[in-house]
């Protein structure tokens, strides 16, 4: 299949990584993680997001979720998290059914949660009929493209403390929100009172690998145990860790990352000049949401793949990726301007 | 570190894998096995284990054989397996975690299971108090490095269908018993009556990924919200359906399992003929299994890497791989032999 | 304390049970419901709903409403249900933990849910990412005392046959919807297409008690198997049977639900003579919901004790109950005459 | 049925229990054991155990074990048990399906383990793929009716304390124990360092009930949700606790432990004097296991229900409870002196 707009992960790998894992194709090493390309990995990782940080590697962002609730959370506590959020919408009930954890869902048009939601969702303390609120999660950049301020994170972070609860971030695609805000992956993480992020690899050019890191540490003792449990122990660590390493070498992930986002921003931009096409998100990562006409939609995907995302609304998603291409997007759009002269 | 007897997953992968993936890694494809590469790599395992099998992948062996047991068992039912077995030993009580069911334990001195003893456990059908017996998973090869004989598998094959049961293989290194008992792989699965096999990857020479056949194929049509559930939907599948393929082509299968199980009998043989030396199991795939006096253990263990296998007996299990050498065994076994002479 | 209008399980039992209980309290009998009075009480059930049914007896509404939903789904399915109802506020996420499933909530201002909001949410179908919707679950009369006419539970259950979805009501005051209806226990349950029942005994007189009536008892095959996994099997189940067989003898189901719905409207129309008192929901069965100046709930509470239901809006809830008097009734509404008069 | 040998919950209730339940059913008092009587209640254990423990009411005895162990354990620790015992044979799995911790057995012949496999179990600390060994359960008086001595579970306590783990104890015939043994009950749980008691009621005398008793306070902290998520809260908690106030009044407690092991030690002392009936296990409590001739079975079934322990040797358990008579006693043995002389 040519290239798309359907996902991050329709994509493939970027070349960096493969040659990252035949560098480390080598010889034997002691399996579980207890090798030196781990470490040196984890290394990378700590100079980015503070000495201080546990990094654990799992298989995909689901796992790095739930397994993220399962170290802070008993079953009988919830997350409080916005109805639109990859937790509640494309899990499969993963949360709830391995941590035995409630989500408490908050309205969100954008992708985003509000503090005055936050503060509506925390009662009944001490009531044991009721899950007790005890996490909130936040996806960033959002399910819709958006991206949280640094001064809303720090919100959320505060709230979170003065109310005895712990801060999780689904950073599927984090890396895109900091060249978004201009900011270093520790200011918009560790700064900002964030104690566990699921920090994604696969949706950012890796072949598979996503990364569990604890600002807050004290929660990461058990961690090994539950990832083994939960089966997202690899014996191979090396071949996940080099590739996170190589992500973090040469200013790869900045680069990629400030890629898709410029893709993201011309088929924005050329899109919201075409007649009949309505913009219906704010574009602050790699996601543009659109509706135009509904007979658009099969020559278009035709042409390009990608997803409607709303069936009632005809609203479709069209992701850019690290091998987006300007072609791409101006033949894309081009064929758009085209549909709406007819 | 150098090569060393301590685990198949100690070995990295093998360079045909690197090649495979490099070669699918063009352009978007859909995601989650949507892809042809997936659909290609189905058609391998078709054409060795029959036509008609259903074959998933997954991240790793606890995985493929939790996600076998919750394919066809409820939580109220239980699996009759060896007490040495992976399942009970290795896998941090996953199995029951994520299923419910119980494993209700066989003894065994060489890992493999009895007919009598599954007798023995046949017992209390209907008595809602007692986890009621409904599927049989054995090891081949087993964590001992014995493999099951052809007659052995049927008639395990045979007492489950005549007891209403499932018939689960875990074969991490299912390709290292083919190549023992010089059977295909579809010899020793479909044709003595296996329902499900957990089917590895990882242990001989690929980088990650496991696959779960269904011969059973009934069983497999919930399968994939398992999977997601359980958090082993992978999205960019391509690179492990890839390296499936290849694993397949041009014998290469096969040939690493000979390679290691040549390994393995050299290993033993020399190791045989040393004074203080005990084989202790059979070495009918890529493990011996040894006793031999307790200060030979450092000195061998910091020129090659193995495992205590029993810390009361200081028994050792070495295993061999795709790339253990002929040198490597001779030098291991010429140090052993230098240790008997002092 | 006094009799309050705090909740149907403030009150204590029947004078019937305490006899009923005294009456099988005789030799020794079959334990885990293999005792004859099991047997006539389940024949009591089939006199009132249909000899068709199958009857479990667990020990509270909770366990009844999970292993409703245990006994008919997978894990990865999901149950649409009112964002009000007991299921999602009221079980600390029993329903998710311990079945895996999902709760996808409906909107509701009354308890109720409606037609237009279950289509909205039959979405995704075999989509692997997304908890198949799978069973709708009402709860009859509602948390807020209103109860579903006869038209609307009929409609439910054709989309729900429609939808090839199962039908779940949680009836833990379920006596007294059918008394409100004017309709036998049947009518509102097997004749309108309901799968699985849970029908309260501990909120009608009982010590506790209450019983899964499966309607579809193809679902009630494993049942007693996950009854006993759930911990929910009772081994003296003669001393709940006999409860519930008492409360289907001499209309005794009956008469307790007519007085309990009396003193409700008669509270209710006491209460809305006064100036300042409004009453927020319809009162339908023995509940009345109402709001009246902060400043009265002190006084009236050390009176007799009640629960706010929202702490923002200070509405509250008065639920009458068997034993609930009119002279009681009297008393409450007078007191909170006077203080209307302050 | 007349009275039998079968089970101590084939027998009723206690005639006082019903007088109990009957004493506090008056008015309205607060639900889930926010009421006095529940307060009396654990006053009254707090008499007999010691004044620093904490107490918590269940429904059955499965629960009260399972409920324990969720108290103190992570779902990746185990549990240390005999073969033989409840939580491994009876419990359809709950244990594991709702903890997910992983029991690891002890081989037993009596129903007592042994601290030398204790020490063989305390294996693989730390090692991640392994459940790490946190909890000795033992049964007091155990599933053969024979009774730990003080110093046997002092050495089981210390061995915990040593080694850090938790020590259970199943005591669903507590009672039994404490008399055969002439010692308080708090000698032989607080004093010999148990951390968490199932006190059993049921097979007592109680109509339904069991009391989860903490003497290691520390873990009981979030009881009450864990309580609630496994439903087993009960709502008119009052007629639970006023039958254990009942149950340690007077002496209930010990006279009827009394009487149930006196009958035991007559039906033993008879059996053994006929031909051809084996005496199996020590009688240190209210059961007596024996082995006959196989025609003997249906006879003495017919006239005294019993059931057959092992259905491979015939080994048949006897159970006398509250009110065993000796004229059923001695109606019993003279049948089988007569089956004895055909």
């Amino acid at each position: 299949m040519t290239k798309n707009f359907a996902s991050d992960n329709h994509s493939g790998a970027l070349p960096e990584m493969i040659k990252a894992i035949q560098g480390v194709n080598v010889g034997h090493v002691h399996a579980y993680g207890g090798d030196e390309y781990t470490q040196n990995s984890v290394k990378k990782f700590k100079s980015f997001f503070g000495s201080g940080v546990d990094v654990h590697f799992v298989f995909n962002g689901t796992a790095a979720n739930v397994l993220s609730i399962k170290a802070f959370l008993k079953p009988y506590e919830a997350v409080l998290c916005a109805e639109t959020s990859h937790l509640n919408m494309d899990e499969c009930g993963a949360p709830e059914a391995l941590t035995g954890c409630k989500l408490r869902l908050l309205p969100s048009a954008d992708g985003k949660i509000k503090i005055s939601d936050l503060d509506k969702q925390y009662i009944r303390l001490g009531d044991q009929h009721y899950s007790q609120p005890k996490m909130i999660s936040i996806t960033q950049p959002t399910e819709y493209g958006t991206v949280y301020t640094v001064e809303e994170m720090k919100a959320i972070g505060k709230w979170a403390k003065d109310h005895n609860m712990f801060f999780h971030v689904d950073g599927a695609r984090f890396s895109n929100a900091a060249v978004s805000l201009g900011k270093t992956l520790k200011e918009i993480s560790a700064d900002v009172g964030v104690d566990v992020l699921s920090f994604g690899g696969t949706k950012n050019g890796l072949l598979m690998g996503e990364a569990v890191v604890f600002f807050n540490t004290k929660f990461a003792k058990d961690f090994k145990f539950y990832r083994k449990q939960l089966m997202q122990l690899g014996s191979k660590t090396r071949f996940v860790a080099a590739q996170f390493e190589e992500y973090f070498s040469n200013d790869l992930w900045k680069k990629t990352a400030e890629h898709s986002l410029k893709m993201a921003k011309l088929l924005r931009s050329q899109l919201s000049e075409i007649p009949k096409v309505e913009i219906t998100q704010k574009t602050e990562s790699n996601a543009v949401f659109a509706k135009f006409p509904k007979e658009w939609v099969k020559p278009l995907k035709d042409k390009y793949f990608f997803y409607v995302w709303d069936e009632n609304t005809f609203e479709v998603r069209l992701m850019t990726t690290f091998d987006t291409t300007e072609e791409q997007v101006m033949d894309f759009t081009n064929t758009a301007r085209e549909l709406s002269k007819k």
